[in-house]
């Protein structure tokens, strides 16, 4: 298999443009032409056992909610306001329907919350748990964030601490769990993944050129973003925001901070672009979130990262690949 | 694992109603509130390898055809027009790039003959194929077809010819197939069914009170129907529109052509009902497809099929389950 970059290519070409697709494939979600004031917000994201999750590790309840926090947060991606959800999951027929309740009772807890009504789903066999959660939101007609709109200029920003999704991964893995509170954290973000869609609303009152959802990693959605705004950008290293682990706990998991940041994926933050005079009136935290400065947009289609030194390399996407073997 | 019943009796109480949900859990499709004239009716279906298809059986074009045809069905099963889909698919890492591009083909030839636009998905990797297509259509404001609403004295309709694709099964599976050109036809419907879109438009004009499509079986969907409007029926197994086969092909290939017609499932026709008096106006065929009056809804909640000779025995629901094991 190629990469998934040759298959979405062919399919927008194949697939047109125009009837009422106002952004077609290719951002977080599709966005469709409404009839009134509003446009619709439209995404579907798979979860599949042995691929996204592991089921011996990760609760039912925690699985209902990623599958359901991922495609709210690409909703959030676009500015929008998530309102249904279709849930089609199939299981193995072994499996206890306690399995099957508990998974909907951890997506419907999430939903509840968002005022996500369930409307419909699926229901089959599999060898493997899959689940795909679409959701629908809406947006204000002809505004929603998208990938593409960064200028070279732009400041770039991320909310949240990145890394640490991966980092309770990497502590799930290796049973080396300590009392320490930020692993305690990072566990909870692993399984119970926040998105950030009330900052994606509060956002609609800054001038953002670009946006995107951390899911895939920063060094992977930042060549996106790049790459759907036809730009580069320089990364600060120093000022992306870490958790902090203490070097002997970070030794004994055998992690490296910057590294899970850059490529650990699963963070669902929000990482955004705006022009350098509105940067400066961003306040540090919205919506409940921290909102760290973390670069800027260049000419060119180069990614960079620079040490506090201020020495540059360049930055290769290294998170998540769709296609790719584990 | 219980039944679907179960899980879906649970979902429905836990999901609560309302909050722009005009039908929510258990019908073909969900209806939401859209802002103008227009509802939007969503539909979301699940096509597994080796559940549902096997790969080395089915061409990609015809798999691609398929996962789409399944959820149109649903938009043509509420009396609406399909707008716009999204596509989830996941393939093994080793599967040609080619394999993905004539799924495509397939998924993409078929929305362009009834004007949808795929607008959207998500790609990944699997053991298996997967793919999970969701339909967004519109539909006249609170004038959906539902499940519900048939009455004791409706007359029973059925679209096409029963247990054609399930033929098609048995003609690839035992690779048996002859000259005949109801086998050829057979192989064709199980590869490229037709959802019935035109069709579902053109009940439209008829006070039609309950309608469903045949996707499990015809005593399954019967099945469903009956329970969502809390009737009986009862089905004239003579009236039933059965595949001709000779006598000595179906032999060959061990099929009977009524359990094909009430088992079989993945016909994808629109089974229906409407009052006594509309019955009689209705045409042989409407929309290019013919029309069988096959029964009619009783009180009580029973379902019976009457021979030739008028004896009546209880009809068991023996289609598809989707929680059962092969």
């Amino acid at each position: 298999m190629e990469s998934e970059w040759e298959i979405i290519d062919y399919l927008r070409r194949r697939a047109g443009r125009g009837g009422g697709v106002r952004v077609g494939i290719g951002d977080d979600a599709a966005v469709l032409a409404g009839e009134g004031r509003t446009d619709w917000v439209v995404t579907t994201d798979l979860m599949i056992e042995d691929v996204h999750f592991l089921r011996q590790m990760q609760p039912p309840r925690a699985v209902g909610h990623k599958a359901l926090a991922r495609s709210l947060s690409d909703i959030a991606a676009m500015g929008g306001v998530p309102r249904y959800a279709l849930v089609a999951l199939a299981v193995p027929p072994e499996l206890a329907s306690r399995w099957v309740k508990q998974f909907f009772d951890g997506a419907l807890a999430l939903a509840r919350r968002h005022r996500v009504r369930l409307a419909g789903g699926d229901l089959s066999r599999a060898g493997r748990v899959i689940a795909d959660v679409q959701v629908l939101g809406t947006v204000e007609k002809g505004k929603a964030f998208l990938r593409a709109g960064a200028r070279a200029g732009d400041a770039l920003f991320v909310s949240g601490e990145l890394g640490l999704a991966r980092l309770g991964l990497a502590v799930l893995r290796t049973h080396l769990g300590g009392d320490e509170a930020v692993l305690r954290r990072a566990v909870r973000a692993h399984f119970y993944p926040e998105p950030r869609v009330a900052l994606g609303r509060a956002l609609r009152r800054f001038p953002v050129s670009a946006l995107i959802d951390v899911s895939d990693g920063l060094s992977t959605d930042l060549f996106h973003l790049c790459r759907a705004s036809r730009v580069g950008a320089r990364l600060a290293a120093a000022r992306i925001p870490l958790p902090q682990i203490p070097p002997r706990v970070a030794e004994r998991l055998r992690v490296v901070p910057l590294e899970l940041a850059l490529h650990g994926g699963e963070d669902y933050e929000l990482l955004f672009t705006l022009p350098e005079a509105a940067a400066r009136r961003l306040p540090a935290r919205l919506a409940g979130v921290g909102l760290q400065r973390i670069g800027r947009i260049e000419r060119g289609r180069t990614l960079l990262l620079e040490d506090a030194e201020g020495r540059k390399k360049p930055l290769v996407p290294r998170g998540w690949e769709h296609f790719a073997r584990t």
